[in-house]
């Protein structure tokens, strides 16, 4: 089903030599992945800024559990976009603090919006929005 | 042990007002949240400026798990760096792809070249590591 | 014609000393110029969110003037869209090199249309649009 | 004195399909164009992540230019930096807001630090320093 296709890159020798080397320090082992990872790279970020596609993404909250009512806050806004979270993920980071972190899929425009909500949630410490992408079509 | 302070910030009306209707746009309920926010934001980038720094984070890898050996090196690879790795969730996107997050916690630079790692892992699609916080420290 | 006010932040003690050191290392003298240009910050990022807001913007671009017809096609190229260029400076780096800078203004999407045609020009080793603004209403 | 070399990457036809409409969209007339400028694009950060490799930069500071003494405290901090700076521009972008750009140049650490001081200048609206290169061993 995959068809794999080889096409020739130019470029100066000492450009690739620093190429090389910027690829050794991020551990890659192949030439050709490296390059397929920063299209990809570029793929993903036009995947976002074109609302209406699907995407998928992540929401990483630190907070303090000891926030009264902020869980519960938490829960009910996730069921009410029950259809864009497909899972979350809870771990303790110390007496306080814990991480969550949501995993959305669906319309650009909507895990966005949504994401953004959480972030700015009263008693979150930290929000962070991150674009990936549901692989669909970025083979 | 939580001390609040309060501290008067002058500017000029039109531009509060700006913000203002930037914040209600983000679902911020309260203006001091949304400065907490913006002041929070910053001291996390720094966090992960100075290398030696505790830190967390998370990682989104987004793969084919046909591919063959890849979920296993996965594996292998989260085992050698056991002391950063702290929980991970698999999401099922749809029949070919998987989204799998990682939450790490270490210092900044361990932190950083670990993810990168990851994220240069042949075969995943689309990796990003995203920079976060441990909130010690950060009320 | 200014109108300024004052609002109060309240936040945790120790937040507001982190904060505090952060800004001292970033040179400010005052606080409240410190969360004007938070504020600030993200107000610009929204207007060029929204396409059809008037920014300004700057492009660099870094090439080697030995490049035969680069700068021919980057000043055909500019006068194609004299509406958009106020100005333009040309620095010489070494023998081989030289930066130069465009200042745009314009429509966001306009602005930024241009930028990544100038950025993407044959013979440009790096290119960069950097958003800012007319500073209108943004006082 | 420059070497082209050629190397091949193989990639799924889809993925390539992709990227063609993708650098089509940017302006990209030629495939290897459009790669060399995603590796200088990771070197040029790889640069400034070293502090002290001598880069180039530019700051950008919109601001009015009718408070009272910031042009000349401007003139001032960059007459004490005479080091770091190459040229600055200045456009009026209306009868009260300019825009100045200054280019400068040095070891990463002491760009940042200084373009930094420059953005959190009391009275500058919006400030901006942009990572660009010398170009020297990026060709």
């Amino acid at each position: 089903m995959d068809r794999t296709v080889r096409f020739g890159v130019s470029l100066d020798a000492t450009l690739l030599e620093s190429f090389d080397r910027y690829i050794e320090g991020k551990g890659y082992t192949n030439r050709s992945e490296a390059i397929r990872d920063l299209i990809r790279e570029k793929l993903v970020e036009r995947q976002w800024e074109a609302g209406d596609n699907q995407v998928a993404g992540t929401v990483s909250l630190v907070y303090d559990h000891h926030n009264l009512d902020l869980p519960s806050r938490l829960v009910d806004v996730q069921h009410d976009h029950h259809d864009l979270v497909i899972s979350s993920v809870h771990v303790h980071l110390d007496h306080h603090n814990c991480l969550e972190v949501l995993i959305l899929r669906g319309r650009a425009r909507d895990v966005k919006a949504f994401g953004e909500r959480l972030c700015s949630t009263r008693g979150i410490k930290h929000g962070r929005l991150t674009f990936t992408t549901t692989g669909y079509g970025l083979v």
